[in-house]
């Protein structure tokens, strides 16, 4: 029985070696990126037995992804197509002012067309969890359906589920972006959402604390946990909210700090830890994150607890 | 006065370094690649005032194709568009039996929407010779009849046209390739096809001198010239035919090889150079071509006189 | 049910890029490397369900064996040691009259304790076909009697077995490997050895036809395959020989070509296929190991199908 | 007509990878850096019809100095001479104590010889603005001459001229530069100097301001432009004194910082805008420069003036 | 007459580029590293005339070694093994929360079967000064013995001895440490410390100055020096104590610091300056150090003596 | 008593990646490379006390030839200058028709001011062979009086003396070099030439065996030898010839291959082999530094043996 099922579409990175300009590179680093294979890679680390769900192109490009993950150590179950792209995004990474930019080349993803039918569901019916994000729906009409449908299958049968609200500017406004997400949330177990995104697109006001106090109130989630980037995470559960701060780490690489978060907070659940033990684990593989080149969370479950235990990193020889 | 104008598709090449797999490899080498804008470049290195036209987005992806291109020594004059994909493409590059494989993603290019009414064609009206090749109508049922425009523009305006043939049979079929470029025969002037594409796609028969002969004699063209790969080239030029051998290369990118061919026998014939030592000066950009990594000719006029002149390669110092 | 077990030690190969030397090498590419992961790795990929079992350190260096080897496709199935060293080889690749040159560094690795009592056995038992090599004895005493207790867990199971003598002269001598080999021959189903190996350790005669009759008659295997380098291989297979010639290559990496042999033509007979059909799988994948940098056979099944159907590379565009 | 014409020397920088030493890296990476150049880069990133006039050796070395400045979109109007070499200079870049260390190896450039006759001045007479710095005359006693011809040219045909003190202290002494610099000073309208260079060699005391306004009362120039480096800059115009910190910025290459400052404040000023906020494009471009590799800003106009009106660096996805 | 004599283990560090992890890199660099030949090469660069002795085995890897090492201008007197290994070791570096990761692969190494007998000691007795570290008898019963020895000769041929007691907690426990640390004592003239290994094996109390005294009160040393990382290092020397702030540096590479300080004061030292100047150049020669890639201060005495006299790092020019 | 001493010039050579163009190439890897440093590089790997001569500027360039001098295991002797540039050149290598192109830039190297009186002739009295080559009187008059007053002094001290004419068309013409060397000759007992430069420089004709008999006749030298490239070599020695084919490689790095020859050559000589042994250790170096990157043969005695005694190379593990 496999743990922790995410379904969503996974890219391929490219980027310029750090600082260097997509106008001028020679050569552009690949690494897979997708929100949510991110939270199952950063998952399996910790020990959870997750698969991620997709449907990519019949193509090198396509199996180039499956390779990365497997190296990873996640499983991944796909359906193969021979139609659609391999979605594709270029990242030019730099400091201020200039900043971290993403090109999206993603239009016409093979996963654009998934449907529950064609899935491999039986994997969510087995399992304790299953994700989502926000960014799966925006990327095109079936896939919106498909997010119903599977949050269904999941809760039929009795398989909790979590939705990352990951809101995307580049995909969808903030009111289209709301509407869609609403209806999920009868259906969401767990939902995690950056304060920023709670305020732009669900209409939250006020701090991390009260936003996970109000969506708690108003939708009766299980829980919910809010966001705050370097100012750590706060949760609403079973009525009482729960604060952790980040723990601060030399910044290499942001992209994936989110998604690593919500990889070590379900790890930890999944393995029975408290809510607060969870956000621990959470800001813990988030801090890592933060110092790996690429979009995931290549960690081991020894680093993540020392630094869980508070230790500080030295040289250990 | 521009020499030289062409019109087509110039994509952004990823390529592992040489003999590495797509899937394995941890950065791709970036490359602009265009069959007209590669003969473009291979012509201005010999001097030739040549300009290519197309249609990009306005993105940092096809601001690098212009960079690129610039940073040869061509001129590029380009509609920016607000939507369309900037082309790519994925080349594995190995020795046999493995070989050399294209993956193309190159669907939805901003350049698939380019219409002759938002090109610049006052550059076609005023240049000497006008060239695009088949590939150009095989991606949109716009740019099948953008080309027809342009070559019309040219012929009003007394611009000898060059059409390269350059079949691709992931783009469409040889029947419907057949239908849509004899169309454009009867605009063109020069005509140069691979002899296994004038086979495939033309309907041609015998060795490469009769199929020139052939042409000519049913569509009455200026020049036809029918490539030979290692075997050279002949052309079927004023009722006779010329003929001359391929220079030996050490062949590390064999991509572009056709390209380079074209853009230096239009070099040396806009230079005034008889059809002969035209075919020379081709086949010599086209054998340093294969010496240079990516798609494009980056040489210069000694080193192509050099050659057909026929001295050796031997360590200057 | 898994198809192929193979069991035996990879190293951690640390090589300079291609031509340069060790001595001034400012950084070494790594690769995993090891006969019978590299047998695995290359049946995988042509769908066979392979396992690799083996005994790695639990450090960084053992993680990143099973990480390479997922990321090719393959089930690792490893006991986890808190003692002995990941083995190394540092390899130098050079044309002649230079050469290519391996430095072993991989005594007391953590798999030369390795007993058939902390094996996952029960793999063995379940699978269709049990393959290890005579590297594998010729590591310790311990796993000179581990080889032997894996045989006969196959052989009581019904597992068939398969044998490749792969004779390293820097780990034993012949007359000792000898000895050794020929307490297993009446456990083995199918023997690989290459034509150079039979002469130096089984003290063979004649050709390789000769050679594998003779093997063949003194004892009695299912099947005997003699490899010949760039002359192909023969088998004796039910009292028969069946003989092909290897595909050409340009090489590139010739380190693991018998691997990759070996695991082309167990697919092909998992698979179903006869003798002489395998063979042509086990050249084919050999010919495009030779193009591919690294030990490991990073094909796939359908460009293996075109070069055994006889096609000729080119590019495909 | 051109905007802006500039005219000095234009070297390959060769430096190691970020933190290595000249003494053991074993590659070298190359850039095009000459502050004129540089200025003129920075101009025509933001819209600037700009041009660079100088004289390089007609060797694989000058050319390649026109194709990058080429690649970044420049013009180069250069005579290329049979004599004379191409100017090199060698970097090692680091952090303190160590700090950055330039190696010139710039002695004897074809650019030394260069005189007002053999340059093509009709493109500073058809300019609206002009600029050289006070490196071109330390380089030689023919450049000293040269610049006084190039300034009256410009003089004479109205094309308003800009001058940076840019002193070097490698290249003369203080009081030979300042001997120089003020026989062109009656011939500058816009006058630019770091802090530091008007202190060591114009004798100028005070602080920014003080020296601004002390210089433009010597003077009389249109505009006086003092830098204080991460302090920002101020500029003593019609009897006043506007003045604009700098932003900040995560410094990966200082050098070329003052030239994209005095290309920004150009193409600013050029543009029609005031000199505060011809202050803040400089200041913006400059902060941008600081943050990629290489001597030269390869910016564009949306990002500094993103950065011009004050917005924060974030993720843009 | 050479003034430095060290003896020691050099490892082959084997390092993913900064940032990446072990797990996914693929290519690793490759540095010397060894705390004797550390000292060695910073001190020789210093002016010194210095030695390393040790023993290797007859291998491109051993050789390497001392190719490297000659590189930064050390003298390397070693003995040629047979047998053992050449010990390597894996370097994962990275910032907070993820910290500096080493993993020794130098179990059986050459050098840990080297006895005074095989090395050319000679060269000891003929030195001003021989040093070795709390390193070298860690590593095998034999070494332990071996550094007893090499010191009785020192002493006879009235060579001063320093040892640096970089205690490794990966090798041995702190009690076994101090037992044999203290056999040494009463052979050693100038004693060197971390703060840290004093507290943590040794058994002091008290602050970096207490620390000295207390140590040279009890075994009546000429120098002790008790080194405190970004706080500068104290000595103990005739009954007074000297101490010396660490000057700031951008931390690239922190391995090795303490053996650049090391080499740096003892350089000082032989030259004749007073223990204040030496501690100085101790903590220039680290400062240096931690800019710079590796383990070894490639540095040189002008840009040392820049730090001493308190000059800023600024761009040359 | 150093066996050898060779004085010239060694230049820092940068070289765009194989095939890569200089006008493209972002990095260039550096080697150091000089006729005679790579002679005595080669005799040295062979066991050969070696000591080079030269002038080199006081700059982290010139510190840098003579630490890649000694990581390759060659003892430097330098006069460090004040003035004067580190020669360097570029190096573009590919295959034909392109070819490989030098571009010098070694004018007014510090080595060019070199006289007699500052150099350390001690050695040369010393040592039992001096060389030197035509390039050196080739880069200034100085430098030509100064090869004079060597070889006087190697031959007032006894010491034997070889030179390789080694004619450089870049540097001067075949009548200046010619009327120089001859004023060696006298001087020379061992003159090493190409059959090229034999006939282009000295007037010489026939094949390689009568030329070497003509000039032994003219000059009497004890040795001559004529190099022929992939032909091999002859000498002319006591009144007989002897001759020797070269050895097949895999050419990767051609440059530098007639000096591995000489170095081989007169290593052997030094050993005491009889001249055609002495020519076949020579074509043996030359045949490897053909598969080395880089202008020097580094190579190691046990290799060349294998060579000389005739193995194939095979993969050896």
């Amino acid at each position: 029985m496999t743990d922790l099922v995410t379904f969503g579409e996974t890219m391929l990175r490219l980027s310029p070696p750090r600082h260097e300009r997509l106008e001028t590179a020679t050569a552009l680093d690949v690494h897979p990126g997708g929100a949510e294979s991110n939270v199952a890679v950063a998952a399996s680390r910790l020990g959870v037995d997750a698969t991620w769900l997709s449907k990519l192109p019949d193509s090198p490009l396509g199996r180039r992804v499956v390779s990365d993950l497997n190296r990873y150590g996640l499983e991944a179950d796909v359906v193969w197509s021979d139609s659609g792209r391999q979605g594709t995004y270029y990242l030019e990474i730099a400091g201020g002012p200039r900043g971290t930019n993403v090109v999206y080349d993603r239009a016409d993803a093979a996963v654009t067309t998934a449907t529950a039918d064609e899935l491999p569901t039986e994997t969510i019916r087995d399992a304790e969890l299953f994700l989502t994000s926000g960014i799966t729906p925006a990327l095109s009409a079936t896939l919106e359906r498909t997010v119903t449908d599977l949050l269904e299958i999941a809760r039929e049968a009795d398989t909790r589920t979590a939705f990352d609200v990951n809101y995307r500017s580049k995909l969808w406004s903030p009111s289209t972006a709301r509407e869609t997400l609403e209806t999920y949330f009868p259906l969401v177990d767990v939902l995690v959402t950056p304060a920023r995104d709670a305020r732009t697109v669900l209409g939250a006001a006020g701090d991390a604390g009260e936003i996970a106090t109000a969506l708690d109130d108003e939708w009766d989630f299980e829980t919910v946990i809010v966001t705050r980037g370097a100012d750590g995470a706060v949760a609403s559960h079973e009525n009482s909210l729960v604060e952790r701060p980040a723990f601060e780490a030399e910044t290499i690489a942001p992209i994936g700090t989110g998604d690593a978060f919500v990889g070590g907070f379900l790890a930890s659940r999944l393995a029975g830890d408290d809510v607060g033990t969870a956000l621990e684990y959470g800001t813990a593989v988030g801090a890592l994150k933060r110092t790996i080149p690429g979009d995931v969370a290549i960690v081991d479950r020894a680093e993540v607890e020392r630094i869980v235990a508070g230790a500080h990193a030295t040289i250990s020889r």
